[in-house]
């Protein structure tokens, strides 16, 4: 059941013991939105944990530290940034798939499996939402939390670059920034590093590029050979698929990443008019306009051929905006 | 002479016929720079015009639409960004290189070249002066002011990412986004980008690239040759220069870019605690702390050397912040 945020907030205010999870495989927004949650609640005298159960990216290992553990019995389950049941970060024995009572979240291909959900998919990032919570029950923001903030704000927006960025996420991350982050090294950090291994890997991904449909539809794939060679850790990959999306005239950036033989993740990013959540709710699955992806069966170049198939309609006749 | 910005605002409210110069080859900041303050001077009535002399990289020809050409007889002459007389955008038979009134800008290596100079190193970007300054005049900031001003903020800040910016360059932007401008667009021709032609030229010149001083320094070169292969345009090159600092552990990236046979201009990018600019001052050059530049005369192999002769003691010793 979709809910306004002064519920959301009323429900928060009106709960302790709160456990907070997100997505799997947590990226910034997720994390940042999950450790602001939990250090807002606990700065207003609430129990409250955030538990993850898979490896975050180095650059994310920082906000560990800003949410120590802590011993109690959940008896309110919020969910962030997690758009669907079958992608939340639960605990091995799937014990709140079933029994989030509160999901905040900004993706619009939000499933509703929550019993009470805060969606605003005007949002460029679940942040965004935890700030304004945190504001409203009286929570501290300070640098640690602020920390978290922009982590949330900057990766969901490529560091304030794609088109969901809002005069509202910059104010936000403004006042992150007098709360006193470091946010030049924060960005270096998450934006402007490459490690050794991961140069390596961009290299051997740009090398299979190859375009479609008049250059508006680019294409790349990552192996698990490649991975291997590389050294790069699982986590690094997710920064490749930007790169496609990039070249002039591509409306349709598509990375095709080896999970394990036969089975095939998909990443979509798109320049307007086209949406990538279309794209990616053929293979059953779905993000936001701009960035989404999904899951594909078969050999390599099945994979490919299905997703070209799928991508052709949506670049046909179609013209950058 | 140095002059504090309410004594800068008061010389551009008692004059009138102003004309605009900025920097040789001028970028997204010079030019968002110049136009704004065109604009600005223009709305409150004023005889004003910004001129320049090279030409500009593909990407800000929009810009020019938003000044249209007048005809007065200049009594007031301003730079805009503009650090030194040397690299000023003057009319080929350089009449105002010693007349400039009025300048300025936020680069901490002005040489005070003209009549007053109002100076804030503390500013992302000049464009950050200028918007105070059309706010403090009563200018009007309608779309195209603020397009202008928004320019000059993210192209001096890669975005918002470098450490230049600041909380009140954030507000700033969230305020120019306000005004109406389609900042997603702007920041996918500006940053998200890259023309086929530039693709190659970034091949080719990480190709060349070396590392130095336990990998804390890399370098690389474009050569004549390399320039004309990609078919790049002059002005695509300036976003290369970037790409040696972001790879894991090092402080100093430096770029050689052949100018003509014996010439060569060199871009320095460095990350804390190395200071570009004191690099640069040694070949005559300069700029900011994290991004500078210079010339030095030789065969390609001897400016390379010269240049790690530069840099070693920069980096010998010195851990990243």
């Amino acid at each position: 059941m979709r809910i306004e945020l002064n519920q959301a907030i009323e429900m928060l205010n009106s709960h302790d013991n709160i456990l907070i999870l997100a997505h799997r495989n947590p990226d910034g927004d997720a994390l940042g939105s999950g450790y602001a949650l939990c250090r807002a609640l606990r700065s207003v005298g609430k129990n409250a944990e955030f538990k993850y159960f898979d490896k975050i990216p180095k650059v994310f290992l920082e906000l560990e530290a800003c949410c120590e553990n802590t011993d109690f019995e959940p008896s309110f389950v919020v969910a962030v940034d997690c758009a669907d049941s079958k992608i939340l970060g639960d605990f091995p024995d799937g014990r709140y798939k079933e029994k989030v009572d509160l999901c905040i979240d900004h993706h619009s291909s939000n499933t509703l499996y929550a019993k009470y959900t805060y969606l605003d998919d005007n949002a460029a990032a679940t942040s965004e939402i935890i700030l304004d919570i945190a504001r409203a029950i009286g929570a501290e923001i300070d640098t640690l939390t602020a920390q978290a903030i922009y982590i949330g704000l900057s990766t969901d927006t490529g560091c304030f670059r794609y088109s969901n960025t809002t005069s509202k996420t910059m104010r936000m991350a403004a006042d992150m920034m007098d709360a006193g982050i470091n946010a030049g090294k924060l960005n270096r950090i998450l934006f402007e590093t490459k490690s050794k291994s991961y140069a390596a890997l961009e290299a051997m991904a740009l090398a299979t590029l190859t375009k479609h449909f008049s250059e508006k539809c680019a294409i790349m794939h990552i192996t698990l050979e490649m991975h291997e060679k590389s050294g790069t850790d699982e986590t690094e990959i997710h920064a490749l698929a930007s790169l496609p999306r990039q070249i002039e005239d591509v409306l349709v950036g598509a990375t095709i990443k080896e999970a394990e033989p036969g089975r095939y993740k998909v990443s979509i990013r798109t320049n307007p008019p086209v949406n990538a959540s279309e794209i990616c709710q053929i293979f059953g699955g779905g993000g936001h306009k701009r960035a989404a992806g999904c899951e594909i069966h078969g050999t390599l170049s099945e994979v490919k051929k299905q997703l070209l198939d799928a991508i052709e309609p949506f670049v046909r006749d179609v013209d950058p905006e």
